[in-house]
């Protein structure tokens, strides 16, 4: 079958939830398109920005990475390597080629240095799960490195964000639901941060990765097994695959709400700088201080 | 194991939502006391008041007519027979029977009589499925039947009111969102309408059923087969089998809200009576009525 947008090229992708069949090329182009749109809708950046994107070596944060760069702006990789072997050294090695074959700079950074212990070290010494302190730390660290830029872009998808905000919705959670949003403003330390593939399905990060070629790790993270956000997230794809469209529809209509008519959005702020290293907080000491001082000086 | 309440008899049902093993007595004390609850809560009806129960002859109708007659309320059934064979006179012989045994008065009404025609006739006349008619029709004549009684109640279950709020939620249908009530009071000739098991599962009714002996129609209607409605309420019911209580939270979150912030209430209403027929409409003549012109004038 042809392709529906060009009618030239032998169509090589169908996007159930668009009832699109498209060559390469236009598949390529509409991807790049839907990350232009959420650019433009939520003002995340301009050309003249200098963007770090964070990157775990899966294939939406390396899919962002080089959409943003083939588009032009101005980015740079950053990765944290939480010491979670052997999944971290596989992603390190695979970020080091992407960063050489597309000729984009990443910066590394390892956790057992710029914090003083890897995840597995502070799951132990804690004594609680590494998942509990895993997004906490990649925000801190994301934080500050943003701040020798002007925003910082992670890679999360239509998938996660849907799966984020009906794990909330669940509960009715509304205070989690209104701070859900593809851009948070610079705000004390903290720096901008933007979330360009809210409109971009994991199905077509994995097709965009498989058409350029881009190599990826495919494991996924071994203390995730049986997350109950995976689980939220399964659900929400099997109703997507019966009902084509309905995560796009799900997440898209609740920010157009957010947007439009300020439907559930935040209205408290009560941050302060950390204490001891400036990071925005609402205790006098930041939560990553306090782990550092319990993990390291068993305080 | 024992009863977790009476710490006597053999537990006979586990509630996996509350963690509570109960015996057969202690179960049915516990479906009565939620449904209790959400009569207080919402203000549904008092003990004065006339109830007319819509039953289809499923275990969740007739399981509320048996609750509401046994904690003393003043009620009697009512049945539309749709005239879908062979499960119309499965169902209308089971409601005779349970009629019968428990001493309650149920009336009956054919919707060939009262309308002019039955289901499939309606269904095969507009040459659409029958379940774009079977909804409005029922409301229509719960309705007319209703104006003889104080309230009517129907047979809704948690997992039809979550079902349905998660359809909604899903497209963010705020305007279907903020009618979702488990009370509409009475307006123009509608009937104040109450769902009285909103607190209640389909699993609960069942056991209530077995547990009491009431016989029910089991089947399911031949039309729902593969309708979009189960499919959505079979995959909360997943989620509720692996995060026990989720269903509930999901629902009863929402109702909370709503009661007590006024959170997406509906504000709009420019209802008018049917120039025909009286029943409240948006539009001149109300739509069982249009409905009538078509299937039984050709109009």
């Amino acid at each position: 079958m042809r392709c529906k947008l060009c009618k030239k090229n032998e169509a090589e992708i169908f996007l159930k939830s668009y009832g699109l069949r498209l060559c390469r090329e236009d598949f390529i182009s509409f991807v790049k398109r839907r990350v232009i749109r959420a650019v433009e809708k939520f003002r995340m950046f301009s050309s003249e920005e200098k963007i770090l994107v964070a990157v775990s070596g899966g294939k939406d944060s390396l899919a962002l990475l080089h959409i943003l760069k083939d588009l032009g702006f101005s980015v740079c990789g950053y990765f944290l390597d939480l010491g979670i072997e052997p999944m971290s050294l596989s992603a390190r090695n695979m970020i080091e080629r992407f960063s050489k074959r597309f000729d984009v700079p990443v910066i590394m950074d390892f956790l057992s240095d710029v914090f003083g212990a890897s995840l597995p070290e502070i799951s132990r010494k804690m004594n609680r799960p590494a998942c509990s302190y895993c997004g906490t730390l990649k925000r801190y660290f994301f934080n500050q490195r943003g701040r020798e830029f002007d925003v910082v872009a992670t890679g999360h998808t239509l998938n996660d964000e849907a799966a984020s905000l009906f794990a909330n919705n669940l509960r009715w959670d509304v205070s989690y639901m209104s701070r859900q949003y593809p851009v948070l403003p610079a705000e004390l330390n903290f720096a901008k941060k933007v979330k360009p593939l809210i409109y971009v399905s994991e199905k077509e990060t994995a097709a965009y990765c498989f058409f350029k070629g881009i190599e990826y790790y495919e494991e996924g993270c071994p203390y995730a097994k049986g997350a109950s956000s995976i689980f939220l997230k399964r659900k929400l794809m099997e109703i997507d695959e019966k009902r084509p469209g309905s995560m796009y529809r799900y997440l898209k209509g609740f920010l157009d709400k957010k947007r439009r008519e300020g439907f559930m959005m935040e209205t408290d702020s009560i941050l302060q700088p950390c204490q001891r290293c400036g990071y925005p907080t609402t205790a006098g000491l930041c939560s990553v201080c306090r782990m550092k001082d319990r993990v390291l000086f068993d305080g």
